[in-house]
């Protein structure tokens, strides 16, 4: 049976490249070595990354004045490594509360300075985006999640600030064109659009860093992984690698433009079926919506249960929503085919139908 | 051509991980889904993550006191994730100085506490391992490198000494049998003998932790990571499991008594072969040799120089010295298979005769 793979991530991977990673490990590009046990430092894994980081930057359309990082640790390092980086103790850093992992990283800002909450929809239970944010001018920096995978909403426009500002794109890079210009430093796990978990992308404007007074640890300076060009230590080649090939899969099927159309068509055709059949509710505010992670509901939880266990039986994978939220959780990262969106639909509406 | 792969690390893996690796790309255990697009929370992933730590705690011989933990960031993480554990401001933590690694890891606790330098053959030029060192009673930890990978040199028999003992075992860890039960916290990189680049083990008594004032980002708390068993965040999921399959294989192939019996007879060849022909000069201190990664000279650059060369056209991967040393390193981890030193010794022999 064909599986559907709807997890929030790690997550589905387009099958060139699994196939690219696979042969990879046998014997990478007719070396006669795997992947898996070439030296970081020998030319072949040099043009890796090299070209891995200039793929971000076409991608992006971004110029040199960014310096491109492959790091470890996830999001949730940079949680911190962003204000250890870039708050000083008396220093505010902005934040907006729009769901659990902002808010996480609002908290992990305490630790290093003052933080300003600068606008939350906590108490809408995080079902919209609250743009109506207030940053004071001294503030460092103001940072959003421009995706909140947990409660599926994302921003689709983008605040102008006189401040730096940050975004966590862990769960929407490359997944649609947006003026990437607009941020100063930006970061995002690759587990869901950008390849597989092990590794995430640090971009960042140079001339914000080398502000704050604190000594900083070694591996945890941007400044030392931007001079040694990734290199600091042994960086997760094969994580690197699979992002190269999801990078340049990216780039073969269009862009971002044409990554940016596919997710809006997925998007479209699940929420309006969601929409047109009673027995859902999609509790996120219209406009925040998300094109990534659909967060619904059954309101009759056995209904809901049930429903569930038929997603499972139909090879629907990861239709479960966050251990925290409930519901149902439908993820459609870059690459997804539409026809599973399609299958998702089609048994939706037979359920819905039968109840 | 048959590559002889003698890498510091990332390093040569054993053929059937490297097959079994590559076909859970494809496809894990027939699931239908890729080792890369599983979720870390599905079941398919914890009993990964729980049979690796088991066979860890299994070849290590250690108890339930030890609890056993896959991290990001390399060693270099771990030289400020222990002080930033375990080192308050006024505390002292002593560190071994006999290799650039541990001076790197003692330089990094300057950040968070009081360095004592219990011994160091920076000296000798890092040619031995200084065993006379002096330990101040009220020292927190004592950190020692149990195989200095650039220089290569290697304690063969553990001090005993009455506070918590450290080890950085980066690149000799399951190597052969050794009283682990020593150490109260261990760490090491995976990508020599424990598998691919992108995860690290740390092994921990939790009983040291909690005893500093600080407060600790959440990401950098061993506790929270033992709390979470490894799932805090979003592990390398694919690193671990190639980590899961080197250890079967070491567990399959006899345990850390074989890996030590086939290291000796490596290291046993290679070091009597190098003594025996004069053109080559290998100034490590006889009792501290490493049975990782000798290193040696030819005293002519040219002719060291010519040597590389030979050595490049015979398909023998990663034998040039680390770069603040110079000359010839042969890197003999435990998927290196004795025809491979048996190769090089051959070719040195066939060269030393021409010159």
């Amino acid at each position: 049976m064909k599986k559907h793979n709807f997890n929030s991530g790690p997550s589905v991977l387009p099958q060139e490249v699994l196939q690219q990673a696979s042969q990879a490990i046998l014997d990478f590009n007719g070396i006669g070595l795997s992947i898996l046990e070439i030296g970081h430092r020998s030319s072949w894994f040099v043009e890796v990354i090299e070209e891995a980081k200039s793929l971000v930057k076409e991608l992006m359309n971004i110029g040199q004045e960014y310096e491109v990082l492959f790091l470890q640790g996830g999001a949730t390092t940079q949680f911190m490594q962003v204000p250890m980086n870039l708050l000083d103790t008396n220093d505010t850093g902005s934040y907006c509360d729009d769901g659990v992992w902002g808010n996480k990283a609002a908290k992990e800002a305490l630790l290093f300075g003052k933080v300003h909450i600068a606008a939350s929809s906590r108490d809408k239970n995080y079902t919209c985006i609250n743009k109506s944010f207030d940053v004071p001018s001294s503030s460092k920096y103001l940072h959003i999640t421009t995706n909140n995978t947990v409660e599926g909403t994302q921003w689709h426009k983008f605040p102008n600030v006189s401040m730096p500002l940050i975004g966590d794109m862990s769960s929407d890079i490359f997944s649609r064109e947006i003026a990437f210009d607009k941020f100063d430093l930006i970061y995002a796990g690759a587990q869901k659009n950008m390849g597989a978990a092990g590794v995430n992308l640090v971009v960042v404007k140079k001339d914000i860093l080398g502000y704050v007074t604190r000594k900083i640890p070694t591996i945890l300076d941007y400044r030392n992984h931007i001079e040694a060009n990734s290199l600091l230590n042994t960086p997760p080649v094969f994580a690197i690698y699979v992002a190269l090939l999801t990078l340049r899969w990216i780039k073969k099927e269009g862009g971002l433009k044409e990554m940016g159309k596919r997710s809006l068509q997925k998007a479209n055709l699940l929420y309006s079926t969601i929409d047109s059949l009673p027995i859902f509710n999609c509790p996120i505010a219209k406009e925040d919506r998300s094109n990534m992670n659909a967060v619904f509901f059954i309101e009759d939880e056995n209904l809901q249960n049930n429903f569930l266990e038929l997603c499972k039986e139909n090879g629907m994978i990861g239709v479960k929503g966050y251990r925290t939220v409930g519901g149902i959780r439908v993820s459609m990262y870059n690459a997804l085919e539409l026809s599973s969106v399609e299958a998702f639909c089609d048994l939706a509406k037979e359920f819905a139908n039968k109840n």
